[in-house]
């Protein structure tokens, strides 16, 4: 508690610390200048919080590095660290700031304790659909706010992907009622787990590996993880007899590219056009990993577990969710003045798009199964 | 009817003729063979068929010529020439077939008339969305039998974006029934004109500039252009009262980027990757441009043009033309042998889009309307 409140301060309040320790950070890089860096190769360390070649994100971290060393040939070489070979997981943008490494791939709320605004760039429950996020970063306030959010930490972000809309996770106790979240122990990451807790859930953050043994053991009766294409890969099929789908909580989770904002200044022009087109390339191919996966993996999914009981949340059920999520985010902006800012940008791109997607995507999707009689 | 019947003859059964075309340009290339090249500056031109500077489309053409300059350093400089500055709107295809453009950005559906499977890689009606369109090209068959069908004009393509869901299109008679669409005079592109024709419409392929006054003088009683952003800018909403959304013909039409075969394989690695990630990346930026410029016009739409009157095709009407689309379809895939290859793997892959998305974008966006009360 007492370290979330410092670094809070240190980003929000207390800004000038930070932007004074990055002004530091950015000075003892004088010696790699412009034009030294321009004649000689440059090589960079890239750091994330996923094991070596995870589906989705480990592999597309590798894409990324992979991407821009082939398009510089070599002028600017990217290795990748993967979970704990540098820095622990949950060091990676630390180790971006400080130079330990130039570049990571991670997602923003993982860094919600430093600034809780980083929150909302991952995914605002009930919030933008990946396509929609995407939208709002490269054409609406949204890359602006995000650079503002993390300059105290001399670090630049760039999307870098999308999971798509996620599962809202595997029961072991039927939710019917709102009434059902009370006494609830779940697993539950981000934004999410501070709604199911204030609905009176007990909620734990237990690690990847470990949440398929605590579903069976019955130290936990709920867990979310991401979707059918992670989930089925992680087992938790076996341990669990209700899916409920989709999440309220992350309609459109992103990932990010930070690079150390002075590394990349001294770089050319060219090839900070390759770190950026780079960035962009790979977000693209993310969400089309994730969007093919689970839909084959989803597809065979009845046949092959005819246990699971695929349910959705009722829809008195997901009005308490939405007041209760509406309460979470209000309080966060009274706190945080950045927060603040990026939600009532956020918030209103989002209303926008429900008024347009309920004409679009929304009747569209229905009509689809209507003319293909599925 | 001759000049199609040639072409689908050359494209397919006759394709050994195309494909001796295609080596001869190819051999046509040989004074640049890979190491002169390797020291040299590249130059090439790149084609499209819209107008200059035009939003979605010839903005994001712009954008990836200049990626690649940048990128490149100039090693590889792209200049564009927009509909009409080099060779017409529609002989873009031709252009970079026969080297005198080396690159193209336009859309598949308008070389149908050459190879009628072209016409699947844009959109099929009731088929995928933008990122399940991107997600079965980068992930399934797509993009192997996407290269397969352009081979024998010695051109490679790359996705370079998506519109999202297109509008149904501006009405000045209802569409309540399918009887309704019996004697319609309408402006429709693509398959849908043939599904509309064989339910009794009369179609008609109006350019986009001649669309406004059509509807304005009852030439046509109907017309569908794009979408909010690109169909308020061309002042359509002054012409007609009901504004039918969304499309069922256009779910996520796609764009291309054309590149000549032989240009491309004589590039250096880096080069090739940088051609190849600026495609990705400006993908990614017009969907996202697409998706925000909907978003914001159509949220203004019904203050600034109260006149309008928003309509949805009723499911009587959507399955009719669910029935329609799958006859035209079908016959198309009976006379041609890679429409039938493209048309089972779209229509698998579509198929069990429908399953997942039952369960996931589609209850999120209905659950996420719900949740804030909208």
């Amino acid at each position: 508690m007492k370290r979330r409140d410092f670094l809070t301060t240190a980003a929000t309040g207390g800004g000038a610390a930070a932007a004074a320790a990055s002004l530091a950070a950015t000075a003892a890089l004088a010696p790699l200048a412009a034009p030294a860096v321009a004649k000689d190769r440059v090589e960079w360390k890239m750091v994330t919080p996923w094991p070596r070649n995870s589906p989705g994100v480990g592999i597309n971290a590798q894409r990324f590095a992979d991407m821009v060393t082939a398009m510089s040939d070599g002028r600017l070489t990217i290795t990748l660290y993967s979970a704990g070979e540098l820095v622990p997981p949950f060091e990676v943008l630390d180790a971006v700031q400080s130079d330990l490494a130039q570049v990571g791939h991670a997602a923003s709320y993982y860094w919600q304790g430093k600034a809780p605004a980083l929150n909302l760039f991952t995914s605002m429950p009930f919030g933008l659909m990946a396509w929609e996020l995407d939208a709002w970063l490269a054409c609406g306030d949204g890359q602006a706010l995000w650079e503002e959010t993390y300059a105290p930490f001399g670090v630049l972000p760039f999307y870098a992907g999308n999971s798509g809309v996620q599962a809202g996770g595997w029961f072991n106790k039927e939710i019917n009622t709102v009434e059902d979240i009370k006494g609830l122990k779940m697993r539950i990451a981000g934004l999410g787990a501070e709604v199911m807790r204030r609905l009176g859930a007990a909620t734990v953050l237990t690690p990847p590996g470990e949440i398929m043994p605590a579903l069976m053991s019955g130290a936990v009766d709920a867990a979310e993880w991401v979707s059918p294409w992670l989930d089925i890969a992680f087992g938790l099929q076996k341990a669990a007899r209700y899916y409920y789908m989709p999440a309220f909580h992350e309609p459109g989770p992103s990932l990010e590219i930070l690079v150390n904002k002075a590394r990349y200044e001294i770089l050319t022009d060219d090839l900070k056009a390759i770190v950026r087109a780079a960035a962009q390339a790979v977000a693209g191919r993310t969400l089309a990993d994730f969007t093919y996966n689970n839909t084959m993996v989803f597809a065979e999914m009845a046949e092959k577990y005819p246990s699971i009981e695929i349910r959705t949340f009722s829809d008195d059920v997901i009005r308490a969710l939405g007041a209760m999520t509406r309460t979470v985010l209000e309080d966060m902006a009274a706190r945080d003045p950045m927060t603040a800012k990026v939600y009532a940008s956020m918030r209103a791109f989002t209303e926008r798009c429900v008024r347009y997607q309920d004409h679009a995507d929304l009747p569209a999707l229905r009509q689809r199964k209507l003319a293909l009689g599925l």
